[in-house]
């Protein structure tokens, strides 16, 4: 076949654009600690909880073409640095795996388009405050549009993973496993999905967006701010000491890293799995409390110490343990990330009730109807018991809202043209 | 010797009355996890600085006599329940002791005295809002007054340790380890004097009472509020799921306590030891941040977690951290027991201006003059660099007060009778 055979019409039909979502994932059993930095392999194995598109995701669509000088990004309507190192990671991963498959296929094949530069435009539909791992959607969402652009297929958590550890969680929809792996190249250590997000109907999840009342000033806070306003710098300004094979003078806590990963983390992924699989919520609820509390168990026992847990984090767990202690069962489960805002758990019977606690103690003066954002959840009454047992003094004005979700699907293409974010230009849309 | 000999003069003069003070002490390697928890042998060694009398004491008040019909209790001016366990594991102790010295002396020896009734009265002149473990100056002065009521010598600390663990420290002046010991009775588990108050004069300590600003309501924390409000009651219902060995059904720690206990304190207390031997206050401060960092990382870790840092805590850490960060080397440091409040450490030279960064970053509206207690701390001018760096936004109203103070002395006999907190009748006087 000759250089310019039949594949001179594939050469101009590759100046193509896909847009792709994906979703946010929670862990509830949290990944911290790498075995190799640039890789990221963890030293445990994790599980996460997808969320529902409906509610939290990311857009991306990446375009290709002749006429693009260089690559670019532009991450929530702003143009970011290209040259970000686990940014180029996945670039080159996808464009390498995209090679190998053309040259399987034939050897003598044209890869013109795989040469041409990209313009990635990406968003979320969720704000910053959400305090929610968009680098997970990000990169997820990232990988999976550019393997749709380069026509790769297959196994592409990996990928994911070389972008933001837990964006590999988010490549698959439902209660989605990291295995750790053990190979040095890191080619086992992949998301494989555990059950689909067809599962577990019954399973509901509140995110409380805990209300930012003190805002910090000077630079260093000023920096920790900024950081917040893009994905990249959220990839970068990530709590290195938490996520991040500490240096040993530095902080105690590796021993009781690696006693982790050595000696509870098998178990409990074990045990979280055969809880998933038979929708034993009591179980899943109690292993998502206790790892949650042992990672910012970790997060204290650095130096200097971190706390991502305000006193607003505190008070909603002490209200789920009264509640469920009101019940004589665990009925409702918290877990937080590297932030104060919770994640609950439970099951659709009991949102009702449980949101109306959570209006209850943590009232809120301004916000109204817009309280509940997401799926509905209708009004109901506390009994006067319920509300002695828990026995707290409201806390107003500290929690902004609640989004209202469950377990949701995987990354998906969007077929519908009108909604790539960049435009026959190839640059962003206006509208975005 | 006849039963009425030469001891019946002794008889008489049994109806005896000693007035004792003891100090409080703060746990620089905390203590938490038992073996035993009816003798309360620990499952590590620690090390406390005591605090000078000055400021923080105990003073308790013993009489006997033929005429008490029963063992009576006053604490604080309240009468309270002889029958505490624990109150009369140290009754029973020393009366043993008393019992086998007089047998050793005279085996025939008339032991009248030591079958008379004791009434016990004991005050602090710290407020219970100083959070401060009252327990421990509470146990180690009851079994200071008591053994010289009844003439016992020697080795005390084992005992005051049935009391209340930590007491045993409370029984020595200057920086105090407790020794873990061996034996299975306890003997060997005792206090041991490191340095005398003397060692380190430059070391000066602050309390900073955290403001109570939020009262828990209902029966749960109604409960936890009384039992703050007696001694006997505060041994009770000290959190036992952080310094009590923890079913390992209901948590996890149990293996990262065991994990401490052997790996981690050990070299602690070598490197302890050492920096107060050699007055090394960088090794001291940093070795004290991150053993009360540990200790409440594992309190978080317990299931249901337990939370004693507040908002204020965390703030305070990370004005020392920041402080400390400002001049490059550590200067201050900060320890936390089972509540907000902060026990800081530094050298004289710095009281003033770390005084003065408490202030300006916690400022008190309406306490002026009175917001030092203790020690007199003199006025400073802030550098605008240092706020700058320190960067935090100032939380009003949430420290009440400092109490500044030192290193100091362990037990002492009050010889002025004027002092004793029972009057003639046995019954506590009305002025207390």
């Amino acid at each position: 076949m000759s250089k310019n055979g039949n594949m001179s019409d594939d050469n101009t039909v590759k100046t193509s654009m896909v847009t792709c979502t994906a979703p946010v994932n929670i862990a509830v059993i949290k990944y911290w600690g790498k075995r190799n930095e640039e890789l990221i392999l963890p030293i445990n194995s994790s599980l996460s909880v997808t969320l529902h598109q409906d509610q939290l995701k990311t857009t991306t669509t990446v375009a290709t073409s002749r006429s693009f000088e260089e690559d670019r990004i532009w991450l929530n309507g702003k143009e970011e640095d290209i040259n970000h190192p686990r940014l180029q990671s996945c670039l080159r991963e996808i464009r390498r795996l995209a090679r190998k498959r053309r040259n399987i296929t034939n050897s003598d094949f044209d890869v013109a388009g795989l040469s041409y530069k990209v313009h990635i435009c990406s968003i979320n539909n969720f704000p910053t405050a959400a305090g929610l791992a968009s680098s997970a959607a990000g990169f997820a969402c990232l990988v999976y549009t550019l393997a749709h652009v380069f026509g790769v297929e297959g196994e592409l958590s990996a990928i994911a993973r070389q972008g933001s550890g837990s964006a590999c969680r988010s490549m698959y929809g439902g209660f989605v496993q990291w295995i750790l792996g053990e190979q040095e190249d890191g080619k086992d250590s992949l998301a494989q999905q555990v059950e689909p997000e067809s599962h577990w109907p019954e399973l509901r999840i509140l995110v409380l967006v805990v209300s930012a009342d003190r805002k910090p000033i000077g630079s260093t806070s000023g920096m920790q701010t900024s950081v917040k306003t893009s994905l990249l710098l959220k990839v970068h300004g990530k709590p290195q000491h938490c996520y991040t094979s500490i240096p040993q003078s530095k902080c105690l806590i590796t021993h009781a890293l690696q006693h982790r990963a050595e000696c509870v983390v098998p178990k409990r992924m074990e045990d979280m799995i055969e809880a998933v699989c038979k929708k034993d919520f009591s179980t899943f609820a109690e292993l998502s409390m206790k790892d949650s509390n042992q990672f910012h168990a970790t997060c204290l026992d650095t130096y200097p110490p971190i706390f991502y847990l305000s006193s607003v984090s505190h008070q909603i767990i002490n209200v789920v343990h009264r509640y469920n202690k009101h019940y004589g069962e665990t009925r409702v489960a918290y877990t937080f990330d590297a932030g104060p805002n919770a994640v609950i758990f439970t099951l659709e019977q009991h949102v009702p009730e449980f949101v109306q606690v959570i209006k209850h103690f943590f009232p809120s003066e301004s916000n109204g109807a817009k309280f509940i954002k997401g799926i509905q959840v209708n009004d109901t009454i506390l009994s006067e018991e319920l509300k002695q047992d828990i026995g707290l003094e409201p806390m107003s004005n500290q929690i902004s809202y609640i989004i209202s979700t469950k377990v949701g699907p995987g990354p998906r293409v969007v077929e519908d043209c009108s909604q790539h974010l960049l435009g026959s230009d190839g640059m962003p849309k206006k509208t975005h």
